[in-house]
């Protein structure tokens, strides 16, 4: 299953709106065939290892990251593939929350005959595929705030001085983010004092989606996310009122833009940005700033996981990487859930996801 | 020397005003003695050791962390009871930057005929008697930091509410900095807000002295610092107009008053106060808040190293761990030197030495 496992993640940034999975089939103790899924219309993980192990996967048994799927989509059902081949028995570690399949793969399997077991390596499984499942169950993109910090928690100094916290492979590591979230998204607070390109130029990764939240549309003449949109990747999320004052910029540059609702403090509402995004196809954001935007997102509790990259540095007064959270008592705090750290260059990374009640 | 430096670390928080120090005799591959520093006037680990090994240390090898001693203070010196065991080589892992000893001993054994080597384990010997060597460099207390914060750098909320960020491993650990230490440092700040005990309650371990940095000397009635002082640990740094005004505390409870000079600001003079407690014999200060004493020992350069506990919490607005450093770029950031971390409960430690020039 860890081989599996393996074999899913070589499709992480690409199967969107589909699960990572991955497939091995194990006979008589050997491994003769293994997949994964590669993307919408490409084969699914079970049937590319049925295709790797050929007449070999008679009578072996399959572990599969993922439920078994039983409907037909732009493939056909993993389950009538997996009796065709004759396999035994089939292991696998999570179950599809999907609606059109949640357990009725692994009954449509049991039905012909074969040995069903799951939830090996469960907690893993569900892990890799947390986008889509999150998807599944809250209808909207799976929410990544990153937030790149010293830390006494400050994103920049009294002067607005920012680059760079942290170091080079932090940096590396935050454009491998990128990569694996369809858009990323900022605030023009971060337009005006950065001018990002909020590209993947550090690796080789795909370029997401850019999305600007605006409410004035006052961007400045040297804006690289609006002059430089030859892939026609860059969406401006705002008022109805800024797109019939500004009509003039809609006619360039293939930009997108989205009329958004404003919520009570005259803000934009940020559920219903993530309501366009999800009707528009995109499942997962990684907001990257600023520090308005990530208070927001928290007040909001639409953050679903988050990632801090912590540099041993002290500025002392400066820009706080979150504002007012409206907080009194520490028992009200937001904790983190399943975090874990690991080490990137001198910075440390913090990942976790935020314990708050919708 | 693995072993050596095992057997000093049990001298903690009980040599000052001498070093950890621990010695392994070894002959024919095998340990025939061992021994480690106990405190002042006992034995040296050398002598310990010897002392263990009886005639098997005749042509063996002594292990020891430190460069033996060679003067005569409430012991014998060193460098004499290894030639009279007959030991034939010595390897230390540092030089004793005590400029009674600095190579001097080294010289004395090697006049003698003995084989001397040093450098190995170097880097973590000098480590384990950091309090030690800067003491004797800098000629004041070494002052450890401690803060304890959410990860975005708070450590109370906006109404001050403070208990308890970090876990019960984490305030376990902080007890153990406290027995470390010879004094715990806070200001009048966090006599108010908490009014602390600063015991180590939570573990066995010497309670250490207590300062209280209080210009005004306005103590709240139900101070437990100055209630409860039956140990005489209690030690108040204020001004001189204070010590007269407030001339009736000084008669109760058995506290100890140091008169500080004030510095530009109007505020109480740190440097002056770490030359107070290094006359009183004090070698090592831990500096435990809050906020405002934070900030004033980084920015008069005078925190030695530091020692940050951060919990898996957001609270966004609230009390800043640090406050203004008037740094402006961040080039000019606190950068921590040889840091690492650790995970105690929920909690990370981060641990640094600030790299700031004096």
């Amino acid at each position: 299953m860890l081989k599996a496992l393996g074999l899913a993640e070589k499709g992480r940034g690409k199967t969107c709106p589909n699960p990572m999975v991955g497939a091995v089939i194990v006979k008589n103790g050997r491994v003769v065939g293994q997949g994964y899924h590669k993307g919408p219309g490409s084969a699914h993980a079970e049937v590319a290892a049925i295709k790797s192990a050929g007449a070999k996967a008679r009578g072996a048994t399959i572990y599969v990251t993922l439920e078994p799927c039983c409907h037909t989509g732009r493939t056909g059902p993993c389950t009538e593939a997996i009796k065709t081949a004759k396999i035994k028995k089939v292991i696998y570690a999570c179950n599809d929350f999907n609606p059109m399949v949640n357990g009725k793969g692994a009954e449509a399997l049991r039905r012909s005959g074969l040995k069903v077991e799951n939830g090996l390596m469960k907690n893993e499984a569900v892990r890799l595929n947390e986008v889509y499942f999150n998807v599944i169950k809250k209808k909207r993109p799976f929410v990544t705030l990153k937030i790149a910090q010293t830390i006494d928690g400050r994103i920049a100094t009294v002067s607005g001085d920012s680059k760079w916290i942290t170091g080079q492979e932090a940096r590396v590591f935050a454009h491998k983010l990128r990569s694996e979230n369809q858009a990323v998204l900022i605030g023009m607070g971060t337009v005006k004092a950065d001018n990002p390109s909020l590209t993947t130029r550090h690796l080789q990764g795909n370029n997401p989606y850019r999305i600007v939240v605006s409410e004035s549309m006052e961007f400045p003449k040297s804006c690289k996310l609006i002059a430089n949109n030859k892939d026609h990747k860059t969406i401006i999320a705002t008022t109805k009122r800024s797109l019939a004052k500004y009509s003039k910029i809609k006619k360039t540059n293939g930009l997108t833009f989205w009329e958004i609702k404003k919520s009570g403090k005259n803000r934009l509402n940020l559920a219903d940005i993530l309501q366009k995004a999800y009707a528009f196809g995109i499942h997962s954001i990684l907001v990257e700033g600023g520090s308005q935007m990530a208070t927001s997102f928290l007040k909001a509790k639409l953050v679903d996981k988050l990632v801090v990259i912590t540099a041993p540095l002290f500025l002392g007064s400066g820009l706080n990487s979150i504002g007012n959270l409206e907080i009194s008592t520490i028992k009200n705090a937001i904790k983190l859930k399943n975090y874990f750290r690991f080490q990137c260059g001198t910075d440390q990374v913090f990942v976790g996801y935020p314990d708050q009640k919708n």
